[in-house]
């Protein structure tokens, strides 16, 4: 026989359990799945032994910041796979994992059941138990200790006791619950990598996002609006049920090479140029734009936000004007040409003179870096919570997970927006390094069958897990398409879509309010007279404003649990292919929210939809209401197939909450 | 501005590609893939920088024992998806990774191209590139250095050559090229961890196994069967066209609780016992039961197996006879009961008094483990490069990780045949583990539906990437329900079954060619007076034996590569259920076969056959010829769809080989 040694063998060879395939996680553990406080994390994972002996595990976490190890305990769902479920109540990074051992005495327990009904001879196994429950005993303390120790002798006892009575307190369930309180863990298996759940406030799933540029609600005709001017558009935000309000950028704006009204080259006099445009005399990213106010101004703003209810989200988009500080400061954050300039944004034949992006090959990455950051700390010190970042896919990618993770350690609180319209994998990257939300497709998802997968890849696992869509049908760069075409109807549809397909939305607000359609040029999707390179009045009072619909939208997502979150998803057969029908409903079925739209602005469309009745509590030929919360209108249905008929002119879509009848004694229908 | 310190800054911070989902893996990484000599290794992997630039990417592999790292370049198949291949030649593991960097001179060639399109002043891009080509001077060598910095200098001329000329050089294949050879890598990213591939022999994908019993080939009627009377035996396996010869355990054999016939667990003087009981007076596992004849006589058997073109695979089952040498000289290895005894094998109320189990928590785990590896180096030192691993999912995991790695380190030839009927995961478990090839459930799946679902998912990655089924309708332990009911037509639908759709099937041969079908007791899946405790004489001339189909089926998967690999496994719809048509083509399409099975043992079936055209290279109207290999009939069909019946009393299927018309000049038919 050989030495046992110089063999490559393991430190613990004894180790039996196998623990696989614990999810959730992503990429192996590389990056923590995401929830908000409240929530739940189902952890299952595939675990077993060699051999035929009873298991036991346990999901271990830890709570940010906590020293000890809180345990749940996993139940076998069938095929090896077990289930455990904890809550995150604080933000910032849980961290679990999965233990589990071979259960020696419960597996002794099992047999002893097996030979006894076969009315074998236990005179053995019973010898054995007490051997079991007497090493229970030393893993115990006090009365337990004393009690374990106390049966381990009544179950070794040849003499003075039955079999049966020895039998009796081996198979007993007081015996198995005071060892299972003490068990063996010396051999037990552990998963690896620890995983990660970042913690999120509830706002990073659920929210009515608005978005508006301040210097466009100056008090004077045709004067640039300032801070102090935007209270009452705060006011009237908040009453519509926003959550969320968005401003450009409010940095002073560079004068080199300064953009004109619709992106024009050469700007004339006294045009205020891009917010984008960032960096001037007056200061760069730690700098307010001085016709917008002071910063106490702007402290202001946020404190009144607040009282409304409302938070402040500022658009962090690192890039400089040629007239910013740190164009002069720093040269060597932009990469410089062989004939002393400066190299500006651009993306062949476009040129973007306006812009200098910074180098992230710089050899000063590291002071480039935390001057990024600071800027971030910079605003968290005013008050802002959350950002929405331009472009971040044209920033490092290790940036992002550096400075993020580093913000996101002392101040859990924050959401970040990735405003990344890129290629699927760098939006999905970004999420996964920290982003806590993220703009997506939606804008050009328009049919049925778009819409279906779409929505099918990203509310699920594993996307669902890192990545937190928010919904714009419109931003000030996308006028998409579908919005150009078809009149008030299309934005109704697109605010139905945005505000029941996803937890979190937002409108780019005056525009989307009075239904704003006009494209540059033919074909293009960006707006004419756009917002970003000239003020504008927008006349919110108009007849035709959505302001009306947008409010009760906002409230039947307010009092509508289902809607708050995307899990629950599911999209339901109808047989007309302009018509969508999906239902959320909460984990409980105490609220169940379906929503039908009508996705051709132009007709209306009817079709019998197919709803399954099993997943709703519904019985085959049930009667049930369907209460429409947009309209008001309620349908009596019955059973899975019922008739559905939407005029885009008057009501694109139903917003129903299913509520389902009850009988009471007096016979009468109630509906709960 | 902080200091950039105490921050956690990444060692290098330039670093901008990443490299995601990098494929084939197995468990991120854990585990290696398996391939065998000879085979691609088709790498892809998800590869991205932030902004716009060219990328560039090789997949780096490393030969086993090799030093240097070769690189195959990698090429971009859209939606930032790269591969590139690689081919296995050596036995043993290599090793790979995938290595990508931005192209700044790539990037700047692209640019300057769009720019000169657009007749833009590309006067100071030219200086650009004068530097980078500069650069790459410094990386380059010899002559490559020396043009290099000669074209650098053309470039940068801004006197004495027009700029028509530089930006025709800048543009040039020929300086693309160069600087290619010469890529800056400085901050390029390499994907962690590295992965690896088992290469193993041909014979671990593609081969026919044949078991039988040698003590049941006495010379004599009702005498011990021995080693040197099974030559005539191997001579007829080999010509059957078997790969392998596989025989249950040869060791010495347990007297105390000795089985007899049927499994009676009171043996009479003179019954041979269980090959299983293994151990007693005359040895162990590193014995030879003296009833087979001598070491020396197993050696010369396999000597003569080889010059057949046969290996012989040995069973290795690690349990104990209560007579097996260890059970005195190592008490520890086997669980202690409390009244002296050795506990034996059970699972309650089953009892199995004749087995020891080893016990793999005992403190002497490493002394264990040591000797059970000994056990294969013994063997292997006798010329067995096959074995059978009986019940390997009853002992610890672990060891097999380690012992199956220890010794294929050593004879990367090595084959080892997971025997473990058990849950799905632990089979998985055992085959990333390092098992070579596993059995599996295909004795249990006999419908369409089933057959369909399990091949789906066994045949594909991830799965295909580790486990790599061998198919057996029957083995000594399972004669299955399906067997039993339907006499000759179940066994041949049965054996076309394994024979095409596994690459690698095996046989529990004399039983099977004779169509024997009698359970021990009805419902049961044990054969009724089983080998395996008795010897038994096999009229092996029988006129129903299935030896001439056997035979011809070998012979098809020997001549035919698509049978040869489970990779190009697709079924097709074909309007009957009883009907199960799939094809298997080699990559070139040089080698099709469509095997249709009639899965009903007891009816005629017919019904129409949708075989999709495009993946064949046939236009929709174009006839072509199947020839059935099985019968050598020749059918002409055309286009999609065509009629297919099958009579399970003559032949319940057809290995179709589609062989494609070809006109000449003379237009007669001809067919490839």
């Amino acid at each position: 026989m050989g030495k046992p040694t110089d063999l490559d063998l393991p430190d613990e060879g004894r180790l039996r359990v196998v623990i696989e395939r614990v999810t959730p996680e992503v990429d192996a553990g590389r990056y923590p799945i995401k929830r908000v406080v409240g929530e739940e994390v189902v952890v299952e994972a595939d675990i077993f032994a060699d051999g035929h002996e009873t298991l036991r595990a346990v999901v271990q976490y830890r709570a940010p910041g906590a020293r000890e190890w809180r345990e749940a305990p996993m139940t076998l769902l069938g095929n090896d796979r077990w289930r455990a479920e904890f809550s995150v109540e604080q933000l910032g990074r849980y961290t679990y994992a999965v233990v589990a051992w071979v259960d020696h005495f419960k597996s002794w327990q099992k047999d002893l059941g097996k030979k006894v009904q076969a009315q074998q001879d236990v005179a053995v196994d019973l010898l054995v138990g007490a051997r079991l429950v007497e090493a229970g005993a030393g893993r115990a303390r006090g009365g337990d200790a004393r009690q374990l120790r106390t049966w381990a002798q009544e179950l070794g006892a040849v003499e003075g006791r039955s079999v049966e009575e020895r039998v009796a307190l081996g198979s007993s369930r007081a015996l198995g619950d005071l060892m299972a309180a003490y068990p063996e863990r010396g051999l037990a298996a552990r998963s690896e990598p620890e995983l990660e759940v970042v913690v999120d406030p509830v706002l990073a799933r659920f929210g009515a996002w608005y978005e508006f540029f301040p210097r466009s609600f100056g008090a004077r005709p045709g004067g640039h609006g300032t801070f102090k001017d935007c209270a009452a558009q705060l006011e009237r935000v908040a009453a519509m049920g926003f959550d969320v309000v968005y401003f450009p950028p409010i940095h002073p704006i560079g004068r080199a090479y300064r953009k004109g009204k619709n992106n024009n080259p050469v700007c004339a006099a006294g045009e205020p140029g891009s917010p984008w445009g960032i960096g001037g005399a007056e200061g760069g990213h730690k700098s307010v734009h001085p016709e917008l106010g002071t910063l106490e101004d702007f402290r202001g703003l946020v404190r009144r936000a607040r009282e409304l209810k409302l938070e402040v989200a500022l658009d962090i988009a690192f890039q400089c004007s040629p007239d910013h500080p740190y164009v002069k400061e720093h040269p060597g954050w932009f990469r410089q040409r062989p004939d002393g300039t400066i190299q500006y944004a651009e993306n062949p034949p476009k040129k973007y003179q306006d812009i200098y992006p910074f180098e992230f090959e710089t050899e000063d990455w590291r002071g480039l870096w935390v001057e990024l950051k600071s800027v971030f700390e910079f605003w968290i010190e005013q008050g802002v919570r959350v950002y929405r970042v331009d472009n971040p896919h044209t920033k490092a990618f290790g940036f992002w997970e550096w400075c993020l993770n580093q913000l996101k350690a002392k101040h859990p609180e924050l959401i970040f927006l990735s405003e990344a319209f890129t290629r699927p994998r760098l939006m999905y990257r970004l999420a996964k390094l920290g982003y806590t939300q993220s703009y997506n497709y939606f804008p050009w998802r328009n049919s049925k069958a778009e819409l279906t997968e779409y929505f099918l890849e990203i509310t699920r696992p594993p996307v669902a897990d890192f990545f937190r869509p928010n919904l714009w049908p419109n931003t000030p760069d996308i006028l998409p398409q579908y919005l150009q075409d078809s009149g008030r109807p299309a934005f109704m549809i697109r605010l139905v879509l945005a505000a029941t397909l996803g937890a979190s939305y937002g409108i780019y607000g005056p525009a989307f309010e009075l239904c704003e359609a006009t494209p540059r040029v033919p074909g293009a999707e960006e707006y004419l007279d756009s917002e970003k390179y000239e003020l504008k009045r927008w006349d919110l009072g108009a007849a035709h404003s959505l302001q009306d619909l947008i409010t009760r939208v906002n409230r039947v997502r307010r009092e509508n649990a289902a809607l708050q979150t995307n899990d629950g998803l599911v999209f339901h057969a109808i047989d007309n292919d302009q018509l969508l029908a999906y239902t959320k409903a909460t984990p409980d079925g105490g609220n169940t929210i379906l929503t039908v739209v009508n996705l051709d602005p132009h007709h209306t469309h009817h079709g019998w939809l197919e709803l399954p009745l099993a997943p709703f509590g519904l019985a085959p030929r049930q009667s049930y209401q369907m209460h429409d919360l947009l309209t008001g209108a309620r349908f009596l249905w019955t059973g899975a197939r019922n008739y559905v008929e939407l005029n885009p002119q008057y009501a694109p879509a139903h917003i129903f909450r299913l509520r389902q009848r009850v009988r009471t004694e007096r016979d009468f229908d109630y509906f709960l």
